[in-house]
Order: C-alpha cells, then structure tokens, then sequence
C-alpha cells in the first residue's frame, strides 16, 4: 500500500492506494462520530456495501445509507434530496460522517451533501471506478448539474480521507478501465513527459488491469494532481491545466447527449484536438502529436470523434465554462508534457483540429 | 454612516451601518464582474428592487431579480432551486455577484444559491430587517429547511460587504421591530452588560423606530457578533453562546409552527427561561432576572408562552442541533452579561424555569 498526502494546510488528507486495503484499521482514525451514512448507487450496492457496513460496524458506528440510481442524469437535485432525507430520517448529526462508496457521480453528490448537511460534515470517499480514483479523489470538486448546465451546483469539499483500491477495480467494465486511463495519459500529457514514457511502457498491464501498475499509475495521477490543486485550490489559475481535453470533450459529449460517450473517451479525442492545434501553432512536433495518438489509441480509447457540424461544435464549446466574457481559452501543449492555458491561438487553426480529429465516414 | 469590519483573513468585510446610504458609490468595490442577480421577495421587491438596480445600471452592470414568495415555510429547496434556474436563464457566469435583498429567509437562500452556484460566487447582502441586520449580516450562516428540520442544509458563506440601511427599516411592522430588539438584547445579556444599560436608557428610541439609536444598536450588536465569529468561524466553541435563548425557543417555535411566532417573539421568552434557570442555579439574582424580563416587556415582547406540555417541550428541545450524543446543552448567565454554555445545570430547575415562564390562563 502507498500512502498519498494532499497538502491543503489543515484540511490536509492521505488518499491510501492498493489492494485489499484494510478497510476498518486504516478508517478508525477519520470516522470521529458515531454515525455514518453510506452513499453509493443500484450497481456498487450488491459488490461492496456489505464489506464497508461490516467494516464500520466492527469499528461500533452506527451505520445507514442511500442507494441512488446508477448514471450521471440522476446527478440532480432531487437525488441529492434524497440523500439529505435519508440523513434526517436516520436522526444523523452534525458528528456524522457521509462515505461515498462509487464512481464519481456518488463521490460528486454525497460529497455536496457533506459539504450542505449541517452546514459541513466529515466525508469519506472510497472511489470504485479508475476515473473517479484519479480524478474526483483529489481536488474537492462536488456538485450536481442541472438542466441548463453540468456541474453548475456545488462546493469545495475536502475529504478527510481516501481509498483507491485497485481490487474494486476488477469488476470494472473494461470500456469504463479505458474512460480512466484517459485521465492518466491527460497528467503525463500536461506536465510529466517522463510518466508519458512509463505509460508507453506499461499501457498493456495497464489495460489488462494488473493492480500493482495500476496503483502506480493511480499514486503518480493523484501525486500531479494533489501538487497543482495546493496550489491553486479554487481554480484561479494553474489548477485550469487539469482541464487539458476538456473545453473539445465536453463539445461532443454535449452534442452527442451526455451517457452516449463516457466522459473519459470524450477528453481522450478533446487531447488529440489539443494536441493537433497545438502541432499547428508549431508549439510540438508531428512525432509528438503521433505519440499522442497512439498511447490514446492502446489504451483502447477513440481518437477521432462522429462528425458534429462545426457551427454547432462552436456553439457548445462556447457554453463551458471556461469561458471569460465571450473568448474561448484552451488547454494546450507548449511542448510535450507542457500545458499552458492560453487564449493565444489562432481561431482558424482551432477550427482544423476539430475538423481534422473526426470521422469522415459516420 | 458607520462602518465594521468583520475580520476573517483574506474574507474580511465591511458592514455599512447609517441612513440613506448611497449605493451606488459604495458597492462598487464589492461588485467586480458584470452580472448581478438580485434575491428577494415579493413583500420587499416593490419597496426597494428599483432601487438597487437604478444604482447597478448606473455601475453599468447587467442586472436580473428572482422573487421569491415571502416567509420562512418557502425557505425550502425548491425555492432554492428557483434562483439557480434564474442564475443559469440570464446566463451568468462564475464572476456574476448574487445580492440578497430581504431579511433572514432572504439572506439564508441568496447566500447559499452563492455559495453554490459555480461551487462559490461573490455575495452581497442587504438585510432590510432589524433582525437581519444584527444577525444573519454577520457570521455567514446561509441554508435552507428541510421537512425535518429547519436550517439543516446549507453553507458557510461570508458576503464581500453587508448594508444595513436604518432608513429601510420604517416600512417594517412594528411586531417585526421588536423581534430584531429581541435579538439586540440578547448581545447584551451574553457578553456586554453596559450595554444592556445603554438599552435600558434608549429602548423607548428603538421601539420608535430612531433612526440613530438603532443604527448604534446595530452598530454594537454586530460588533459583538464580529468578534465572536471572528474567533470561532465554525462554531467550534464560543460561537454557541449566540444560541442564548435559542434552545428553549426553538422548541416554542416547533410547537407552535413555525410562523405563529416570530423567531424574535421566541427567543425572547427563551431567554426569559434561560434567565430564571440561571437564577435558580444560584447564578443571577431576582434582580437581575428582573431586568431581564423588563427590557423584553419594554421592547414589546413576549415575556411567557402559551401553555406547552412538558413532555413536548423538551423533546423539541431535544431536537434542537445543539444536542450532542443525546445531552443538552444550554447557553445559561454565570452573571448578568456573561453567558456559558454549559450541560451541568439542574434538570428539575430547568423544568421548572420552563413552567415558571408560561402564560397559565392560555
């Protein structure tokens, strides 16, 4: 097991990845109260609830919890709801401890109504998806979307722990492996061409779901990510790098309707826009912009999206977030391994990669 | 015009405290980005909404309002969720500002829809009620009820600057004057028995509606709130004494539904049984018990409530948050003007203190 410190002053947390964690040693000391509320969704409900009730029973907490439907259109309000109901009807306090027991829709909702009920209570994630290990464990980003826009309700919760364990890894579908490992290739992408060489080297173990590289893959994601969110936990500068993919990703989940895609093959060809128009600015080469490709590819993730109109593509770039009074900024590669945010590029160029990175023939 | 300033490190704001403030001028500073979304409600939208926005369009800001239906039993989700969809259909961004423009209720949703919405967004908040004034513009409590209890869901959210504008305060019904006196009294009895003398000698001014003597009033109230909150952000510890009269109060308020009573009304005759529990733990004498009942009765509140069964007092008492592991605590006078909170009292006194102060003949 290796052990992950998040350094964020006092609200500083360990994120333990391995496998077959000792769940009831290693929780003792981050469950104070005597009351924890287990969220979790229909499908991680029946594999693992029973492992983390008997967990904290053997630790003489008083256990409940709140089994939400699985996907990202019941990350609402009213499933939220849910969740403060099941609190208040179990009698739960402000000494009460919410675990988020899923992918990261479950750590994304539970992790907003620890951060609401009561005004703040303890929250403890135990992700159970590869994307949600290296992506929603770090950074204390909850909420929930709504209709008029994704992740548009939340706050900065921190948790006071977590558990990446690879084992719950095995019962991952192998397209959901893939969403995460585009995550992975997108720390290497934008700050670690040395991670990027690891990957190369490894992405078969990776996609076979060999725990020990996977827990390394995880321990250097979350190692990046944990140094760039301390530096900037609310996101007023560095932290937008993690966004690498994202502004292009989100375009076409939006315009293929969110659940159609999952998230990570949406970033997975967002890198290979990025990558393009950063190969036409000049800023990397064409052997890296094909280096790219092909770790996106090995792992087993599309690198080229359905054609979406290009007008429209626009239009739904437009809408994220990352938006600043009307100009469009990017996440982009000043060399390989490199992001810098930048609103310093050439419109026309941007429009190429989009056009040059979907399939013609769909 | 006076101005306080609440020092919590890098959240550190000012409350502007006089008559006829002149808007414009002095929210500029606290108004950075285009979009301001104005909270408020249907009793205090055609009093003041032109108002404050004559003054932002004079700031060449883009303005929207959302209405909300007055009172505390639309403090709900639902109606919270009524701002975002005002928030996300004027499209404003995460540099929008959200300004309360009401009283509690107001200041409670306005300032978690801008806690929430975009995981956090600038806040300003115009109480236009005394007890808004001296209670929700400092601390930075924010949240919404829930079927099972009140103020269960929420956040904690400081406003970049707070007007307290004494002129606003005219159009209020004199019920709702005493109910924020309620509160300004209570200042006096936690922490500062001077100025229980100075309210001794000014409460015919206040009860009036003098402009001046309440602007000091709320001047010294949030002084004291300030320093308090300011050593105890989180209510970790000494925050709780601002709960004097609280716990009996809000068992007054639950049993008679909420709405009956003012939360001021409440408090009052709460503190009134704090008071007599006091004395007869020995704490304070008769004469000073004495006192505490004449301010309130010359404030124009309530000294005793209706008759309430025993059994249903306490266990709405026993509702009430500051229950911990099944043990009230209570915030109790070691002296006139210097309260504690406290579990070593006398169960049958406090019993008793409950009886003491109960109008037989309803």
């Amino acid at each position: 097991m290796q052990t992950l410190h998040v350094e964020l002053g006092d609200r500083r947390y360990p994120i333990f990845i391995g496998s077959q964690l000792n769940i009831a040693d290693l929780l003792q000391p981050y469950v104070l109260g005597k009351q924890v509320m287990i969220v979790t969704n229909e499908t991680v409900a029946p594999l693992y609830l029973d492992v983390y009730e008997n967990a904290l029973n053997k630790l003489d907490k008083k256990t409940a919890h709140c089994i939400l439907r699985d996907g990202e259109k019941f990350k609402n309000i009213e499933n939220l709801n849910l969740i403060f109901d099941a609190l208040l009807s179990a009698g739960f306090n402000r000494d009460c401890t919410v675990l988020a027991l899923g992918g990261g829709v479950i750590g994304d909702m539970a992790g907003f109504a620890a951060a609401s009920f009561q005004r703040g209570v303890n929250f403890v994630q135990v992700p159970t998806t590869l994307l949600s290990q290296v992506d929603s464990s770090v950074g204390g980003k909850t909420g929930i979307n709504h209709p008029l826009g994704k992740n548009m309700i939340g706050a900065f919760k921190q948790p006071s722990v977590v558990f990446a364990d690879m084992s719950q890894l095995a019962s991952l579908p192998p397209r959901e492996l893939s969403a995460g490992l585009a995550e992975i290739i997108k720390y290497a992408l934008l700050g670690d061409v040395e991670f990027l060489s690891w990957l190369e080297q490894n992405i078969h173990q990776l996609t076979a779901g060999d725990e020990k590289a996977l827990a390394e893959a995880v321990y250097r994601s979350c190692a990046h990510k944990a140094r760039i969110v301390a530096n900037d936990e609310h996101e007023k500068g560095e932290r937008a790098l993690l966004n690498l993919g994202h502004t292009f990703g989100h375009a076409i989940e939006s315009y293929l309707g969110y659940g159609t895609w999952l998230h990570g093959e949406a970033v997975a060809v967002g890198m290979v826009m990025a990558a393009d128009l950063s190969h036409l600015m000049g800023w990397i080469s064409s052997e890296d912009l094909a280096r790219v490709k092909q770790i996106i590819q090995n792992a087993n993730l599309p690198i080229a999206c359905p054609t979406i109109p290009l007008n429209e593509f626009l239009a739904y770039m437009s809408h994220d977030k990352k938006v600043l009074d009307g100009k469009i900024r990017l996440i982009l590669m000043k060399q390989l391994g490199q992001a810098v945010i930048t609103d310093d590029f050439d419109v026309d160029a941007m429009k190429q990669a989009i056009l040059n990175n979907q399939n013609k023939g769909q």
